[in-house]
């Protein structure tokens, strides 16, 4: 897996950090190693952690998309902390709305949100 | 910017006044500015007052979600306010249900459904 993400348990969430480099295999073995961690964990939620991320594409955004998505349909609710400006304003222009994961501004602030859902 | 959009701080919200000519480009500058605001000043919501619009399109339309989707991902809610009635017909017909935006009154029923939230 590399340097390109990191994932660590938090109370009962799952952060992942993900790199600017990240490429398509590595997404792959993420997303197969963190089905696994939610499921055997049993957490709550998953927080991913793209602050290193200064530009997206489709395919970033699609890999947040799909991150969620597994872990929704895994009972993990997603939080996105650390998402720059830009970021946010090139996604939408994408039309990649992320529906399925909340925003914090924080790691706290996410974790906070979970100990209250 | 021009005289067609302001940006005020009220109270823990970006009240966003749009003009009924706005263009693409001042869209643009639009959605860059806000979205630093909105994560500088670490507001918990957005308020898009559209009063001063008779009309809309598609292309309005789309301006109100982006705007919504950007303040989404930002982690602030957004709310709409002063919609016409004529406004929201057309937009309905458009099909443009606007999912990522709250409607309240006025921006006091708005600032105090931020103050609850």
């Amino acid at each position: 897996m590399s340097g390109i993400t990191s994932i660590h348990l938090v109370e009962n969430a799952l952060l992942v950090s993900i790199h600017d480099d990240v490429t398509d295999t590595e997404i792959i073995d993420l997303q197969d190693t963190l089905s696994h961690r939610i499921s055997e964990e049993n957490v709550r939620g998953v927080v991913l952690d793209i602050s290193a991320l200064e530009i997206v594409d489709t395919f970033v955004g699609r890999v947040i998309a799909q991150l969620a998505g597994i872990s929704r349909l895994l009972d993990a609710e997603t939080y996105v902390v650390g998402m720059r400006p830009a970021v946010a304003v090139t996604l939408v222009e994408l039309g990649m709305y992320l529906p399925e994961t909340k925003t914090a501004l924080s790691l706290t602030h996410a974790l906070s949100q979970l100990r209250r859902a």
